[in-house]
C-alpha cells in the first residue's frame, strides 16, 4: 500500500473511533479545509515570507493535507492520479514559451 | 521514491521550466492554497453538501494538494511524516471516549 | 460625517496610536480579511446553519469589516459608492427573469 | 436613515426581487464572505503589496462588504456598534504601551 492510501487509512481510523462520520460530509470537509487554510494564512499576517513558525507551519499544513485526503476518499479520487492530471492540464493553460518567468494568468497571456 | 516524493518531484519540474520559483516564497504559497480552498468552498455555495460538481471538485483539490506538497518541500517537511504526528497529536486533544460522537471542539469538553 | 467614515476615522485612529500602519500594506489587509472570514466560518463547522454562536459571529463579523473598511481606506474608495456599484453591476448579471428562485451562477443560465 | 441602513435596504431589495432569501442561511453568508475573501486574496497572489488591479479590488472588497451586512442583518447586528465594540475590546487586548510598533498577537506579549 502507498504512503497516500496508509494516511487515508489512518484518517479513517481516527475518524470512524469517533464516529465522526456523520459531520464529515464534503460541504464541511471543504469548509474545513478552508478553515485550516486560514489558520496557516495567519501564521504569515503581518510578516516577511520568511518568519512563519516553522512548527505550526507544519501543523496546520498537516491538518489541510489531512482533510484534503479524506475529502478526495470521501469521493473516490485518486490523491496522486488528479494531482497528476491537474500537472497535464496546467501544462497546456501554462506553455512553457509563454508562462516563462511570470506570473500572469493564463487568460493574461 | 513513494507518491508523495513523485508528485513532488513532478511538481516542481513543472515550476522549474517555467522558472515560478522565484514567486513561490512560503507566504504566497499560503496564500494559494487559501485562493484555492476558496474556489473549492465556491463549488458548495447555496448548495446542498452532495450537490457540488464533481469534476470541479477533483481539480481544486488537486490545485490544493499541489501547493500544500510545494509548501512542504520549501520547508523540507516529509507530508506521511507530518500528517502522521498530526493524528497522533489529536488522538491526545480528542480522546476516544469525550470525543466520540460529538462535534465539540477539545476546548469545550 | 456619517456612520462608515465615523468607523473608518475610529479603525485609524486605533491603528496609528499602535503605530500599526507600517503593517497594513493592500496585501496584508487582503489577507487579514481572509484569515478573520476563515474564524467566521469555523463557527458554522460541522454545524447546522442556525447553530453557530451568536456573540462569537458577531466578534467575528466585526473583524472582517473592520478590515474591510480599512483597505477601502487604503485604496481611497467610498464603501457606499463601491457597494451601490456593486449591486448595479449584479443586476445585469442576475437580471430577475432569469436569477429569480435559482442560485445558478450568471454563466450557468 | 444612515449609510449602512441604506445599503443594507439596497442589498434586501435586490435578494428580495430574485427570491433569494432562501439560500441566504447563516452559514452559506459566511461561506459566501469566505469565497469572495479568497477571490479578493487572489489579486495580490506572486505579487508585491501594491500591485494588484485596483479595479478588481473595488468588486471583491464590494462583494464581501455585501454580504457581511447581510449577514449582519440576518441576526439583527447593529453594523456600527458591532464594529465599536469590537474596537473597544481590542484596545484591552492591545494597550497602546505594549502594543506599539509590533505585530505581535496579544498572547505573545
Amino acid at each position: 500500500m502507498n504512503d497516500i492510501s496508509q494516511l487515508t487509512q489512518a484518517l479513517l481510523q481516527f475518524r470512524n473511533e469517533r464516529e465522526w462520520e456523520q459531520f464529515h460530509n464534503p460541504k464541511d470537509l471543504a469548509l474545513a479545509i478552508s478553515v485550516e487554510a486560514g489558520e496557516l494564512l495567519e501564521l504569515f499576517l503581518w510578516k516577511n515570507p520568511e518568519d512563519a513558525n516553522k512548527e505550526k507551519v507544519k501543523e496546520e499544513l498537516a491538518d489541510i493535507l489531512a482533510f484534503s485526503f479524506l475529502l478526495a476518499e470521501k469521493y473516490g479520487f485518486d490523491v496522486k492520479e488528479i494531482v497528476l492530471e491537474k500537472i497535464a492540464k496546467n501544462a497546456e493553460k501554462y506553455p512553457i514559451e509563454k508562462a516563462k518567468g511570470t506570473a500572469k494568468k493564463y487568460n493574461e497571456f
